[in-house]
């Protein structure tokens, strides 16, 4: 069987999302098709644009067999957990092939770099950290080992200089988390379309997510139709009118401040993230800032990104401890969550459940029924990280209905998401 | 020299404030008359409804010389506590007496009273801690255990049924904390005028300032003019044409909800307030909890009154230590911090200067100087004590800023509070 998984984000899905899926289906021609995405907050430290239940809409209409959620605990990581949280899901769910966009298409490169990092040599370490000692912030300092090390090592470091973009550097972490995990999976690149990624003005139908969402902060829907299928247009307009959405970082902008200004320099010390001083940096900064933005680039160096400094913002707010993470990242996904699938979807899970070493969950209120199973080692996982993974999924929910401008307090309740259903 | 202490709240003032005001000035016919407020947060576990300037204002067109402000330390505390600071505060400040509004008027039945509850007899304990058992509520196990402690004693027990109230209550609270402190302030009582103080629906001029808020609230100013005095009538105006208020705790209902929402239960360990399970309610019904309101009344039991809950909710936001409440009642202020005062209140408080034997803040940008002092022990003063109630002021109002509504993130700078000189 060729089962074909997918990381997405549809944050929210676009024309160059669809024309993505369009070529990985045509490249592998599976059976099924998973995609595995983000839930209430994502990779780049920001609450979800829309809430999850839109996002398994964009995915089952866009022709997707069986959608399943990241746990928190990698969802916000780094580009290299949120890799292998994702990889080690689908591979878990016996993905044979993953089809990833990638600015260079230069498979062949990104490998030979992939492995090179999953390897870490001595060599290689030494020159990353005396970069990072020069204040370089994480990617540029590794973008600068690596070119050295390729040199010296009688490599083309021409190459490295292909993947500063971002799809290549999470392609890049998708790789080395196949290696790392020694995963059958088959990884592909797709050339990403569009010369100018973050273009605005361009008239091309094609244009970032990034982009879209500006449009949705400034309310122009109308720019957005042609950006987007139809039915993603439907499922965006029905949550606005359901005021589900849009949500922003900056919907919580007091709340986020009350935090940075109340906490001890204490509250940061098991938080993952929070490093190298960036916790006085929050706390000197939020006291004296007038909003959320300028709160922001105040902190931002060349060292901490405003991506890094957003991450460790969500964890601050969620509480996601660094021993919580560090465990996960040894230990893998606890569960597999399961959000929504059509019928070949829900076949392929059932056909799965009996092949799989850990907890399958479509139904949250039935977790006590699996921790039961769990403590009694029907499954290969860690009752406590188990646990621990899953309540942060439901923190996390907790906290993102409170973005929600348009509602008042809506009852955070994780238990009340029902897996969707989509008829053939 | 004749000294009067105020305790005041004004919060805020009202014709009821004034005529206590002039009772207390032709009853004492002080040399100079000091009022201690709390600043940005209420006893009752609020926010002030208008900021501190205004509430300096307020007492100094009033006619009080000197203004002063109670450390957060102990403005949040409950009635003990808060007494406790504001007795002491008025004690350092030479004060020879103190004038207090109470229901019963029966100053010699509440002073009986106040020495037993200092003394603490066994007997009264042991009668407390057997009511507090039972379920009810702090201010309630004490009335039942006063009347069995004074039936047994071979006292009319009828006088404890007269101290219900409010006023009587911090009264009896005032009068124990000049046992406790073997204070030579003389106090005196004034008859709390008007039969039902939470009156709303009355046609006189007198209200209470609860009542007031609820005008406020509801933007009903033209009620609010018969019922404050014209000059108060008129902070009250520029206060709110100039965006300063009024100030409500709801205001910030989803930065309170969240930080309820993500705390975990090792969050509230150290928290003044948190005990008997408090943390575990404030947890489980934050998660379910559809506005503030909600959350408040479910929390809210026989046990936990509604204003021991709003207490033990902003020490949570603030992060008050019980450690640092604990060692405040031991020790006391640690300094007086003025707010305002005319040209008589000037020159007592530099006559006063060479006589007390804790700093005196008029300026607070001007506190390493100060603390460089209380490292030389040049006051009774423990400077870790010192630093920690400061701190405590300076965060209070980094999160009393982002009360506000109308304006954005206010920089919380304590700093740039200037002290209030009142030409005569």
């Amino acid at each position: 069987m060729k089962i074909l998984g997918l990381i997405i984000e549809y944050n929210p899905f676009h024309n160059g999302h669809q024309y993505h899926l369009k070529q990985a289906l045509n490249l592998i021609n599976p059976d099924v098709t998973i995609g595995i995405l983000s839930g209430n907050f994502v990779q780049r430290g920001e609450p979800s644009v829309f809430r999850k239940q839109a996002k398994v809409n964009f995915s089952l209409e866009a022709g997707l067999d069986l959608v399943l959620e990241l746990p928190l605990v990698f969802s916000i990581q780094d580009a290299g957990g949120f890799a292998l949280g994702s990889v080690w899901t689908l591979d878990k769910l016996k993905a044979s092939s993953l089809v990833f966009g990638s600015e260079s298409n230069d498979l062949k490169a990104l490998k030979k770099i992939a492995f090179i990092l999953n390897e870490s040599s001595d060599k290689y370490t030494k020159l990353l950290k005396k970069f990072l000692k020069k204040g370089l912030s994480f990617p540029n300092s590794r973008k600068e080992a690596l070119k050295v090390y390729f040199e010296s090592s009688g490599f083309d470091s021409e190459i490295i200089n292909k993947i500063s973009l971002s799809n290549d550097i999470l392609g890049l972490e998708y790789l080395k988390s196949i290696f790392h995990l020694k995963s059958s999976i088959n990884a592909f690149s797709i050339k990403r379309i569009g010369k100018n990624y973050h273009d605005l003005n361009s008239n091309s139908s094609f244009s970032s997510a990034s982009a879209i969402r500006n449009l949705l902060k400034k309310g122009d829907l109308e720019k957005i139709k042609k950006l987007v299928p139809e039915f993603a247009y439907k499922i965006i307009i029905d949550e606005i009118n359901n005021n589900e959405g849009p949500i922003f970082l900056e919907n919580l902008e007091k709340t986020i401040i009350s935090i940075f200004r109340m906490n001890n320099l204490s509250d940061f010390e098991n938080i993952y993230g929070i490093n190298e001083g960036l916790d006085v940096r929050f706390k000197k900064i939020a006291s004296v800032s007038k909003n959320l933005e300028s709160f922001l680039m105040d902190v931002k160096t060349k060292r901490f990104t405003l991506t890094r400094i957003k991450r460790a913002l969500l964890s601050t707010l969620i509480k996601l401890e660094k021993n919580s993470v560090k465990k996960s990242n040894i230990y893998g996904p606890q569960y597999i969550r399961v959000l929504g699938f059509n019928e070949k979807g829900r076949k392929y899970l059932s056909y799965l459940k009996k092949k799989i070493d850990i907890p399958v969950i479509t139904n949250l209120s039935d977790w006590p029924r699996i921790y039961k199973k769990v403590l009694n080692n029907k499954y290969k996982v860690n009752p406590e990280l188990f646990k621990t993974q899953l309540f942060y999924d439901i923190k996390a929910t907790e906290l993102y209905t409170l973005f929600n401008k348009e509602k008042k307090l809506l009852v955070g309740n994780e238990y009340k998401y029902n897996v969707k259903y989509k008829k053939t």
